[in-house]
């Protein structure tokens, strides 16, 4: 087992396949993967859910890459590292939803979505099925600043629209 | 909304913040975070889990990033793309994997998993805490090739123990 050879500081190079286009005013929110890309969806319709994997563009300055430790707007007086928390304040600086897919169309690359935390025109990445063997645990804990947040994410409209004068909304 | 000024091919840069280890041969399995990013990770031991966001290495290559559609080695005869399967060859080859967290050292930069599907060496790009609110789906469905496997991930290893000659493994 070599642990040296393997840090390293070399760049990884991505390209946006495609992008998020998000707007509260028609409510209308999707995924629009570019052409050369869309035969990747194939199969995609066949699953509830999506993970769509996304860059936070306002993030990627060396500023905010470099801001590590944050304060949390759910939890006053907490202030905890970026990896321990979904902040899009973080090295590198990928942020994913996952959201029920409501519609695939392969051809025209579009994913539909109910909604997406992203801005109009975030680059994406990539998308992942939501595969429960995967991604759903049964048995999970969180921390005392999380402990009153809903186990489901079906359950987060009707809980952050009750609480949203709680984060200063 | 506007949708044209979104398409991008501009390159992005990541830049790998630590590496796994993992030995079948010792049974270790953790991420090691470079020494500039530790402190992003305190408060990460207060999670059950985490997502291990990590670059496939072997992937990164023009000939695996154009593979867009490909057999499913548990699913003969199914041909899908790589945006509706977990594969390792996609456009831009992030991988992710939901582990339990067994232990964390700030200090040390170590995060100590009970196992991990990823190569000795492979670079990290993130860690991100597992938040049922954001991560849990409570009503889900899978394509029918997907319907014998289990619903929850701590069911995993029975299954594919049981399974694995289905696999080819």
């Amino acid at each position: 087992m070599n642990t040296a050879a393997a840090t390293s500081t070399a760049e990884l190079t991505l390209h946006p396949i495609g992008h998020v286009i998000a707007s509260d005013e028609s409510q209308t929110y999707l995924v629009v993967i570019d052409e050369p890309y869309r035969a990747a969806l194939r199969g995609l319709d066949q699953f509830s859910h999506v993970t769509i994997v996304w860059w936070a563009t306002e993030c990627d300055t060396p500023e905010a890459r470099n801001h590590l430790v944050t304060d949390l707007p759910y939890a006053p007086g907490v202030e905890v590292g970026v990896f321990a928390c979904r902040s899009e304040y973080r090295p590198n600086p990928i942020a994913f939803t996952t959201m029920p897919v409501f519609e695939v169309d392969v051809d025209a690359g579009t994913v539909v979505l109910p909604w997406i935390d992203a801005f109009d025109g975030t680059p994406v990445l990539d998308l992942k099925p939501y595969i429960p063997v995967a991604d759903r645990i049964r048995d999970v804990s969180m921390p005392e600043w999380l402990s009153d947040w809903p186990l489901w994410m079906e359950d987060a409209g009707a809980y952050f629209a009750e609480h949203s004068t709680d984060f200063g909304d």
